[in-house]
């Protein structure tokens, strides 16, 4: 996306080592078992460079694919993602106040792109005089939005290092509250890049109706292209991401004063399309009335982003993030409440073919078929398809932090070429693909899953505030602990009625989902602490253990097998070679060769009458293990290994089934003893 | 299918190894390294039973899985196939010329329900009129079937142990055209099946419309189940098989006896159906002639299957044999001539709908809808499935013949529980399943691929008897060198006939298929060649190899890298840690770790800045391999056992990818050092 390439040290220069100090090593080169010319010598090879005394550096070539097939996806893969960023290349990029609203409020911000149209979808049921409602509706929802900012100002203030749901929630409510949070967060930021793109593609389409057959092929080509941006890092993210966020809210803002304007000297009218008026097919109930509350708080998902991203903003980090979180919601509240405004004045009836979306014809007309019509239609779809990219940022990085608490697996928390979480990056656009094939990339069908999440993670945030602020020794605890009080009270009020009203719609697969999750990550948990205590906890280990008897499995004896039993000799006193027999004419051949060759090494048959392979064997080795549990068994599987891939299949897979046999009994260490095939 | 299960003999009786000969051992209890007690004292183990001197025979139990899913798949699999068969049971049961004839003849005797079909089906696109052309192509055919039995008698004669296409093409032809032979007809048996299947299945829909949306489910059911019926062995094949092929041959020559009964007594009559006589699209040209007398060619399909067949027979086996061929020919002649002269004297109108097939027409025209029509229908259905069934047992069985001779991957040649050969059955069945979804099992659809493959192989089988007679002293030789030479250049004509007016509609494939083939099988031949001749040439091994340097990857001190560094120590005298160093403060403490307890071991840190794994170490592996070629290095891999399965992907698969990235290294041992987690 930009120029900046990073820098990769040249070779030779040292500079990726120095975080290793080589003083530590001085004394072993002395002492060490190993001659020290070796390791000289070694670090004068051409694959490697010396990095000072037992530190070597490999040179970038002998990393490198040797195969055809390995070169070419490597350069497959430099030219998708860009070269590797060394470790110690990371760099921070601070934000200014301006570049940090274009980055961590798209997801926020383009919410208006479809915030409204909910509504409005969900009122029209009941009629179109129902549409009336709109903007008492809307109203609630930005005094909402008001107090969720003022809680949020606060959880900044507080957690100047990045606050997020799940760390404020864990460390002031427990364990099972985080992963509530964490989980319902992970859950919402799928629905995110789903909901986005499919609304980002209605924009396209609603400008350009010929795309309308292709919107699930749009809709992967654009996730497929967000992730890959990700995967090459997202360092120049606040430059370029900057102009869509303000042409769109420019633009947004510019379509509402403009309709005012026109309102107010009565040239804006709109007539309804040839479809007519609808009649009401529901009766105007209070449920009614909270689903579209409830669809409408879609529109505040994407608040937290700030109080996330806190560390990157430039010094003073906390009054910075604060002072573009009141602006975030300054701008969303503004930008809902006049297009609510603006529709209900007009008394704008939403196309009930779903093929233009509100916000469209709203702009056709006040701005026609104009070029800023597409202006604004285009710069919707890339602030929306920009708001999928804060999920990019933000569902890998809470996966690596329940990594490094041990609540993922460990890779969720390694970084990839670009320093980049690949496999968190993988993992949401395998699931946010999911989603939009399974719903069609369907804006209406996905939004009754969504939001859920978010309320119930700003709830558990603000209730972990109230905390916090009670167990601080500040001056203004008290009122602290108020405003995150309230809004926690008001957030929980929000989860319950959006729950309530999408249950049967949806949101009961976020309701299971979520405990599974919990289910999951305490699973992980367990596993890793059981780990870590037994590699702890273990007594002092014997300062040397060898093997006292070595088992070599032999089919015939062959070149292979003759070097594995003098490689087994060499290693252990007492050698044991077992032929598993299904084949008489086999057992008389091997024990005829046996005679001449191999008479210091006892053979042992055992009889296979059912012509299997496996189990025999592993009987044999766990009856050893039983009678003798004192020994150290060694076993040594002779192994051919084909030249090429494809000529594994012309050979019996029996030494790796049995290497997977056998790593599964204690006591027994195996060893694949390769014989390799020169043509 | 029957009740005479093979008997296992009783745990202890020793039966199972009496092909063993304990005294060739008796020597080695006395000058083995072993001391002899161990040896004894494992025979008493309970998992074991001694079978003589350094024979071992495990107990059922110990061979049997122990954890539970383990426990049902066996469960399952005995119920679908069977208890397994010790090798020494396998009995080749003899069949008498009436059984013979039932169970070998099948395929052929089958083809009579559709030949005289494929015949008409092509001559109606000439108009009705020239349907009058059944009889004499039939003739036609009658007379190559003539010759073809004739050839094949003497084939009989000179190999008396089963004279394949394979066989006799390869011994008399040389290599090439004994692969050509075998490709030509693995690809024959594959259509046989699918043929067959679809053929019976049309017949069970003639009598059961009801039953034609559900064609192509109950062919996979059918085929699957024939499968079934073959890996658990089919020794009671010749007993149950012989039913519905006597009562097929009996019904249909019932019919035919019926038809011209009442066709002399003028009592015959058929009116075409409500759809009327088709007027003709081709006009009557001889490529039209040849292509119908090509298609009726596939009724001759399955001839070969006694002369494979010949140890199966009770001796005089040649002879019996014989006879038996000659009664095959001769039914298959008068039912094929039957069927075609009646529906050429009654001017029967194949059914254009495809709805009914011309048997069927027959059938109730004579028999009405009375029980016997039933009777011909159903039987004709399960002679179909038999023929099917022929090819279970020929497929597998050639596949076995070339992986013997190293043209097939070997595990074609393994017997499985029921001394079937599993994995050839388990090939057919995948391959005639996707021949029937593919061509929507469709009879007329597969037909233009049959045949040809036979008729290629019954023209390289004469043609090597022809230089088999050459070549013997026989005093007939001339004679039966004239007979075969006659088969071998009829069939011959007959292949370029079937090739030529086929070709378009799809034997295209089996013409481009069958150089395929054979390409595939001299690869295969050649890379087992090379192994062999591998095994063998190399120079005398070193009387002992042991490793001069244990190198063991660690990534942090824990215990599984201690106990993994005391086993190197306990092995080699120079061992050597290498660190891949990704995050400096694990570097740290891993050397502040180091310092405490392993100073007598040298640790080598290697820098790795993008963050890779394996391909530092591996470079450093080469680098060492390189500078000191005489050195064997053993690699000792620390390696996590998790106790349960899903626990594996919550950790990082490097040991496992490193495993397999040394393999390909030459003059490294990998020996995998597990550590069983104990929760």
């Amino acid at each position: 996306m930009s120029d900046d390439k990073p820098t990769i040290p040249p070779e030779g220069s040292g500079k990726g080592i120095k975080h290793f100090d080589p003083e530590l090593f001085q004394r072993k080169e002395l002492s060490g078992t190993l001659p020290g010319d070796r390791l000289v010598r070694i670090s004068r090879h051409r694959s490697f460079k010396g990095g000072g005394p037992g530190i070597l550096v490999p040179r970038q070539k002998a990393v490198e694919p040797k195969s055809n097939i390995g070169r070419f996806f490597r350069r497959a893969k430099r030219v998708l993602i860009g070269e590797p960023i060394p470790t110690d290349q990371e760099i921070h990029e601070r934000l200014t106040k301006v570049k940090a609203l274009a980055v961590l409020s798209s997801d926020a911000l383009s919410s208006v792109a479809y915030g409204t149209e909910a509504i409005m979808r969900t009122l029209i049921l009941a009629g179109v005089a129902a549409l009336s409602l709109t903007l008492p509706i809307s109203l609630g929802i930005t005094l909402l939005l008001v107090i969720v900012a003022t809680s949020y100002q606060q959880t900044i203030r507080a957690y100047p290092s990045g606050g997020g749901s799940y760390i404020v929630a864990r460390e002031n409510l427990g364990t099972i509250a985080g992963l509530t949070a964490g989980a319902a967060l992970l859950i919402d930021y799928v629905l995110t890049v789903a909901v986005s793109i499919a609304a980002g593609v209605d924009a396209l389409k609603s400008a350009f109706p010929g795309l309308r057959p292709f919107d699930l092929e749009i809709s992967i080509v654009a996730v497929l292209l967000i992730a890959l941006f990700n995967l090459r890092g997202i360092r120049e993210s606040g430059t370029v991401f900057s102009a869509p966020t303000y042409i769109f809210v420019f633009s947004v803002i510019g379509i509402i004063i403009a309709g005012i304007v026109r309102l107010l000297t009565g040239g804006l009218a709109y007539t309804p399309g040839p479809a007519g008026p609808l009649a009401g097919t529901h009766p105007l109930t209070l449920f009614l009335l909270l689903s579209a509350f409830a669809k409408g708080c879609t529109a505040m998902t994407g608040t937290e982003a700030i109080s996330n991203g806190v560390p990157a903003f430039k010094p003073p980090e906390s009054k910075n993030a604060r002072i573009t979180l009141a602006w975030m919601a300054f701008l969303l509240g503004i930008m809902f409440m006049g297009i609510s405004f603006l529709v209900t004045q007009i008394h704008l009836v939403p196309d009930p073919s779903e093929h233009e979306t509100v916000l469209s014809q709203l702009t056709h007309l006040i701005a026609g078929n104009s070029w800023f019509y597409y202006l604004v239609q285009f710069s919707t779809m890339l602030i929306l398809f920009l708001a999928a990219n804060t999920s990019y940022a933000d569902f890998p990085r809470l996966l690596s932090i329940l990594a490094r608490d041990r609540f993922a697996p460990r890779w969720f928390g390694l970084r990839g070429d670009r320093l980049a979480f690949s496999v968190g990056i993988a993992a949401l656009t395998a699931l946010s693909l999911l989603l939009l094939v399974i719903f069609g990339s369907s804006v209406d069908r996905l939004l009754p899953l969504y939001a859920i999440g978010v309320f119930t993670s700003f709830t558990l945030s603000q209730a972990g505030m109230v905390i916090h602020w009670m167990k601080s020794g500040e001056p203004n605890r008290l009122r602290s602990a108020v405003v995150n009080g309230i809004g926690a009270v008001v957030t929980a009020v929000v989860t319950i009625v959006i729950g309530y009203t999408k249950f049967a719609e949806g949101a009961w697969m976020v309701v299971i989902l979520v405990p599974v999750f919990i289910i999951v990550f305490l699973l992980i948990n367990r596993h890793y602490m059981v780990v870590a205590r037994q590699l702890r906890d273990k007594p002092q280990v014997k300062p040397s253990e060898s093997p006292t008897v070595a088992i070599v499995p032999v089919f015939s004896l062959n070149l292979v097998a003759r070097q594995a039993l003098s490689f087994a000799r060499g290693i252990c006193k007492r050698v044991i070679a077992i032929h598993v027999a299904t084949d008489p004419a086999a057992v008389d051949r091997l024990r005829a060769d046996w005679e001449e060759v191999e008479d210091d090494i006892q053979l042992i048959i055992i009889n296979s009458p059912y012509r299997i392979l496996l189990p025999p064997f592993i009987a044999y080795i766990e009856a050893i293990k039983e009678m003798e549990p004192q020994d150290n068994l060694l076993v040594i599987l002779p192994e051919f290994v084909p030249k090429h891939w494809w000529e594994h299949i012309l050979h019996n897979q029996t030494a790796r089934r049995l290497k997977e046999a056998l790593l599964y009994i204690p006591g027994v260490v195996v060893t694949s003893f390769p014989y390799h095939l020169e043509e």
